[in-house]
C-alpha cells in the first residue's frame, strides 16, 4: 500500500519526503528542517504534484516558524517569516496550490501570538489531512461517472505521491477499483521525468491494480483501437472558466479524446481553482533546464549544443474537458458560471 | 555532411552500416558479409527508415549470392537463395521497402545466369543510388510546397539515415533549408528509441539546419502556440487508399495538425507504396518487446512486473494527408484514385 509509504511525513519536528526522482529503484526519504530546503526539494522535483507541494509549502512555514525567535505580534511574525514564505513561493510558478496553501498561513500569522509556531503545525497537519478527505470524496464523485469494465488512461502521475494521499486521478482509478468496475488503467509514461512509468504504474502495480504503460507517442493508435474509454487526469491550475494548466501532454490526450469520442475528466481539490485567472493565457507555465529532455540520467541523448523546448505544463481549454471532479461534486462541460456555482 | 557518413556503404565485398543504436555518441560501422547477418542488423536497429532496409536487403541479397557455389540455372538459383531471401523477409514487417527489393532480387534471379552474383551486387547498388536520386526529387517537390520562413514540425528520422541519402521528410527540410526558406525545425524525440533527439537532431546540426528538440508530450501545446506550419514526415508502407504506417506518434501529429489547422506532409519513394493493401487496416504493425518502453540504457526506468504496450507503428488515415510527395510528384488530399494516377 503507498498508504505506508506516503509522499510526506510529519516528525513533529522535520518533514521527511519520499524522493520520487528515485522511485521505483529505490524508496527512501529525505528529511528536511527548513524552509528553504522544502523549497529546494520542491523545485529539484523530490516532492511534486500540486496538492503535495501545497502540502510541503504549508509544513516549510511552520519549519520557518519553528525556528524563528519568540515573538507575539503578527507584524513582527510576519515581518520575521516573509523571507521564507517568499522563498517558498518562489519554489515553482505554475501549481496554485503552493500559493493557496501559504496564503491560509498568512491568515494565520496575522493573528499573531505566541503559539503561531504550534499553530502553523496544526495548520499544515489540517492541509495534509484534509487533502486526503477530499481526494477520498474526489474519487467517488469521479468513479460513480465512469461505466462497468471502464479502462481509463492517465498521464503523469495525480496519485497518492502527487497529493496527501489517495490520489486525484489515480483516487477515481481506486474508486473505481475497488467498486469492482475498472478493467485496465493505461499510464503515459510522461516524458521527460516519467512519472508515467515510474511513479503511476508503481503506485498502481503495488495494489494489483492492472496498469501497462504506453509512450505518448502510443496514445493516439491506443485510441484509435478503442481500447481507451476515458482519460482521467489531474491539475496543476484551473481558470475562472474552466481551462486546465496540467503536465505537458495533457492537452494532446484532451485533443485526442474529442477526436476519437472519449470522455476527458479532470480530477482535482477546489484549492487547485485560481479565480485570479480569467483563463488559461493567465496561467504562468514553468519552462525547465533543456537538459531535462537531451541527457537522460546524466548521459546525453541527442547531439551536443542541441537545445530543445521543455515546458513542463500546458493549457487545455476547459471546451474539451467532459467533466471537472472536486470534492464538493462534478461540473459537466465546465465554464465560468458552472465553476463559480461549484465554489460558492 | 551526413553524406560522408552515410548509413550504408558498400566496400564491394561487405556491407558497412552505420551502428545507428549508438548515435550520437559513436560514430562506428559493423562490417556484415552474409545475408543472416544483415537480416539482424536490421532486426536489431542497426539500421531503420524503410528505404534504408530495402537497400540494405537488396545488398543481403547480393551477398548471398556472393557466398552461393557457381551455379547458372534460374530455378537452381532460386533453391541456393531462397532461405536467405526469406531470413531478410522475416527481419521486420511494416516497411515495405524490405519486400519492394526483394521482389526486385527475384526478378533477377528469375533470369538466372552464370553472372547473377554481380547483377545482383548492380542491382543493390542501382536500388542504392536511385533511392538518392528520388530523395532529391522528393525534396524538391515537398519544398515547392513550403511558404517561406516556414517552420517544420518533423517525427522520428525520416533523413539520410533513413534512406540510401538525403532523405525523404528531411530531404523536403534540407532542400527548404538551401532555398532559404527554413526558419526552423522542430525534432519530436520519438520514444522509445528517440530517433528523432539522436539521429534528426544529429542530422540537422551537422549541416547548421536550425532544430529544437520537443518530447511528444509538448508538440499539442506547440502548435496551439502556433508556432508550426507544416509537419512533414516519411512513411514506412501507404496503402492504395493513401492510408500511412509510419513511426508511432505520427498519428498523434496527424489529428493534432488538422486541430489546428497545420498542414501535414508524408514524403516517400513511390517504392513505400504497397498497392496490395487496401487500406491501413491491412498493413502488419509490429509490435516490439516492452522492454524497450520499461528500460533504458539498460536501466529499469518502471516497476518490476508492469508491462507495456510497444507498437513501432501506427495508422494515419489518407483523410488527415495533406499532400503526399514522391519522387514522381505530389498528391493533394490522397485517395485511392489519386493514388493509382501517380503510379501509372
Amino acid at each position: 500500500m503507498t498508504q505506508s509509504t506516503p509522499a510526506l511525513r510529519w516528525t513533529g519536528h522535520s518533514l521527511q519526503l519520499l524522493d520520487q526522482r528515485r522511485l521505483p529503484a529505490e524508496l527512501c526519504y529525505v528529511e528536511l528542517r527548513s524552509a528553504p530546503a522544502v523549497a529546494e526539494a520542491i523545485r529539484d522535483m523530490v516532492v511534486r504534484g500540486a496538492p503535495a507541494i501545497g502540502i510541503a509549502a504549508a509544513y516549510g512555514a511552520a519549519l520557518a516558524a519553528r525556528g524563528a525567535p519568540a515573538l507575539a505580534a503578527a507584524a513582527a511574525w510576519s515581518a520575521a517569516l516573509e523571507p521564507a514564505l517568499a522563498v517558498l513561493a518562489a519554489a515553482r510558478p505554475t501549481a496554485v496550490n503552493l500559493f493557496w496553501a501559504l496564503a491560509r498561513v498568512r491568515q494565520e500569522i496575522a493573528a499573531g501570538g505566541a503559539d503561531l509556531p504550534a499553530r502553523l503545525e496544526r495548520l499544515a497537519c489540517r492541509i495534509h489531512a484534509g487533502d486526503i478527505a477530499d481526494n477520498r470524496r474526489i474519487g467517488a464523485f469521479g468513479a460513480a461517472l465512469l461505466p462497468a469494465a471502464v479502462r481509463v488512461l492517465t498521464h503523469c502521475n495525480a496519485g497518492a505521491l502527487a497529493t496527501g494521499g489517495y490520489g486525484t486521478a489515480l483516487g477515481v482509478v481506486r474508486a473505481a477499483h475497488a467498486q469492482g468496475r475498472l478493467r485496465q488503467v493505461y499510464a503515459s509514461e510522461t516524458r521527460p521525468w516519467l512519472q508515467g512509468a515510474r511513479l503511476t504504474a508503481w503506485e498502481l502495480a503495488r495494489e494489483d491494480i492492472p496498469v501497462l504503460i504506453t509512450t505518448e507517442a502510443a496514445v493516439g493508435g491506443l485510441m484509435r483501437s478503442g481500447a481507451v474509454d476515458w482519460v482521467v487526469v489531474g491539475a496543476d491550475r484551473v481558470a475562472r472558466n474552466g481551462d486546465v494548466a496540467n503536465k505537458v501532454g495533457t492537452y494532446n490526450l484532451a485533443v485526442l479524446a474529442r477526436h476519437h469520442g472519449v470522455r476527458f475528466m479532470v480530477a482535482l481539490p477546489t484549492s487547485t481553482i485560481d479565480l485570479d485567472c480569467a483563463d488559461g493565457g493567465a496561467i504562468p507555465i514553468e519552462q525547465r533546464a533543456p537538459e531535462e529532455v537531451t541527457q537522460f540520467m546524466g548521459r546525453p541523448i541527442a547531439p551536443a549544443g542541441v537545445g530543445a523546448i521543455n515546458p513542463s505544463f500546458d493549457i487545455t481549454p476547459a471546451a474539451l474537458v467532459d467533466v471537472l471532479v472536486t470534492e464538493k461534486g462534478a461540473v459537466a462541460r465546465p465554464d465560468a458560471q458552472s465553476v463559480a456555482r461549484l465554489l460558492r
